[in-house]
């Protein structure tokens, strides 16, 4: 986390549209994603900038950026795997090279320029191939709320301040934001007449954040929580929907498993654990009830920074309000940094049993919520599991999301004397079952 | 399950060894693996014949199997996901062409004989690379004497016999046959001095079958249950290492997590389900009190030859018993055609929510037991969750495993009027932690 030159809020960029205050990719951000342009399978890695993207593979064979052989190698492949391998060190050398070539007067500007597409002509891809997808459950407001509205009287797992729950998701069914969810059907309970499969009726969003894994570790060979980062490529949103019904019938014993697998969206830009460095905090503090915390998940520096400050937000459109012209609805607006477990904590618990995490692995918060119900991070809590519908401006209400809804996921760092920083969004349509 | 001539039990081979009565590896089996020799990284995909492999790349280039292009380029691959992705018809093609070079009196046998090589001279690698590992639960006999040794009291799940339960599993961790198991570290339960990591004192094995993906699925667009055997490459063993303490503090609510990932070993050969045809029967019988089963779940076709018969058995050796020269002891021989749930109901189970499969996924069966105790496919259940240690031959007594302990899984298919064929084993000995 240590701040250098290209956290500086003083540089601009060339590209004008990097500079103005609002946009999630200023020169300090610089995120890395993988696009295709109209209908050639080509991947390519790009960096965003503005409403522009450098392509990496282009910027490098013209020589505008001076990489060593594997990080000229790892720029041209189709996904961002092999840059996520090379460790942290080399991903600073990349950042501080394309932060050089795109700050304000430089003086390659007119060739670099030839290396730009527009976000808006591009289709952006997974960034990595993704090997395993862990899912956390790290938000101890949306623990002890879902735990109630799932099952009444449930109380908060007798475990959650123990260790960071997490269980294995489905890494097949993770898409690229923009993939509409197709409504899952599953059997919803039980039923004395032979169990039908059939359309959830309680599909429900999960605001979360994930993070890509960089370098990894061999099977047997445990990650400490001050290393941690050093495996944490970088963080983007996930939206981990769910289907309510069928995972209530099919969760016990061994957890969620088809109420979740039908798909899992992800915001398409990564945005580095350097870029965030400004916006690293300490965690929440534990509570003068809370047990204490184990030794392997805790050390003086993730005391002070272990935790990283970002503004999450979700928002639902219905088709009603898109044929009224309206905008879109914020419906919750937690904040990233409190979660009762941090990211490093959970990468070094992940890896605490020896289990070998590798370049790519995703690993998600679980549902971010704030300690108000109004920024609950899904519906299950925010609903009361339909219970108690959420009452929309447009005249509106929502128990669970029905066919045409839309949910965008954003995210964004501010903090005074720096440049904000954004994730770009992640945004998925509701749509019927095909069949 | 169509018999043709490559389950002829009379076509013998001219690789002798494979013609010997017990041999896992008959011309009738055909198994396809990937192996490595010496120090060389090179990747190669045999076929084991007795006590031999085929080195199928150079059988194809030799002109002495005639394998169309696609085909032509799977076998020259590093691993079989190409070959399983082409689906049963291109699957048999091939098994045909090899059955008929092996066969006894083919014209080519000398230059043939230059492809084999001993199998004792191979290291045997994962036979694919697995996108995604499924784990379910599914022989009723497990689910019953397990919930009560975890938790006293506990009854089968309620969702048992509607739907065959599963939880996502951990691919990276996934090793071939031979591979040390490192007793994992973690949390034992809760601790009001703030939870130490410890080594488990509650390692356990599972003998399970697993199966291969053949062809996948696209992203919502589910499978049915007379097309799921379309989708099945392949069968091999599964031991689902499991840490029973780390397993009953952290399980709840999520399901099993640390407890699994540190590794799942895998038998290298996969059996291909056209090898099984012979063995296919009906399932198990619902009993009178079993609900209704869900439509899609059930078929004609299924009722007749849903399940697979193979005598399944585990063993240990302890390193007392190698010191005196003792065998390894047998300690289960559960059959896995008693299985409540098939690998077919499983498959299209896990597509309904329109959960796309890939090519090289690997699905298995979860703990297979039989209906008496020395049955049991896992200590947790054969000692009660180590109450009632199991008295070994030797002497010894055996709550659950101790380092250096030693547990080989085998399974045979036998049928009157057919050749008996085999999975090879799936070993792996416990060690203790390096740190």
């Amino acid at each position: 986390m240590r701040l250098n030159e290209t956290h500086d809020p003083s540089r601009k960029s060339w590209v004008e549209s990097a500079n103005a205050p609002d946009t999630d990719f200023p020169l300090q951000n610089l995120p890395l994603g993988v696009y295709t342009v109209g209908g050639d399978p080509a991947r390519r890695i790009g960096v965003a900038i503005g409403d522009q993207v450098l392509d990496l593979a282009a910027a490098c064979e013209q020589g505008l950026i001076a990489l060593d052989d594997a990080l000229a190698r790892a720029v041209r492949a189709p996904q961002l795997n092999a840059l996520m391998a090379l460790g942290p060190v080399a991903g600073s050398r990349l950042r501080a090279s394309v932060f050089e070539l795109l700050r304000a007067g430089h003086p390659a500007q007119a060739r670099a320029r030839g290396c730009l597409r527009p976000l808006s002509a591009l289709t952006l891809q997974l960034p990595a191939g993704i090997g395993d997808f862990t899912d956390f459950y790290t938000s101890i407001h949306h623990a002890t709320r879902a735990a109630r509205a799932m099952r009444p009287g449930a109380e908060l797992a007798a475990n959650f301040r123990h260790l960071p729950i997490a269980y294995h998701g489905r890494a097949s069914s993770v898409v690229a934001s923009g993939t509409d969810c197709t409504r899952p059907a599953g059997q919803l309970g039980p039923d004395p007449q032979g169990a039908a499969y059939l359309p959830t009726r309680a599909l429900d969003f999960e605001l979360e954040v994930g993070c890509f894994i960089g370098q990894g570790n061999p099977l047997g060979q445990p990650i400490s929580l001050d290393r941690a980062e050093d495996h944490i490529f970088g963080l983007c949103l996930v939206n981990d929907w769910s289907a309510r019904d069928i995972q209530r019938w099919e969760a016990q014993p061994l957890g969620p498993f088809l109420a979740k697998s039908f798909m899992t969206s992800i915001s398409p830009w990564v945005v580095t654990l350097e870029a965030l460095a400004p916006f690293r905090m300490a965690p929440q503090p534990r509570s003068a009830d809370d047990p204490p915390i184990a030794a392997a998940l805790a050390s003086p520096a993730h005391d002070q920074a272990g935790a990283i400050g970002i503004a999450l937000r979700a928002s639902l459109s219905t088709p009603a309000m898109r044929e009224h012209g309206r905008a879109a609805q914020p419906i919750s607006a937690p904040d990233f940094a409190g979660q009762y477990w941090t990211l490093f904590q959970m990468v070094a618990h992940h890896a605490s049993n020896g289990c070998n995490l590798r370049p790519g692995d995703l690993i998600s918060s679980g549902t971010v919520s704030g300690p108000d119900i109004a920024d609950s991070g899904c519906l299950l809590e925010r609903t009361r599991n339909g219970a108690e519908p959420l009452r929309l401006a447009s005249g509106e209400a929502r128990g669970y999301l029905e066919d045409g809804d839309i949910v965008t996921l954003g995210g964004r760092c501010e903090k005074a004397g720096y440049a904000g920083i954004g994730f770009g969004t992640c945004e998925g349509r509701v749509v019927s079952r095909r069949r």
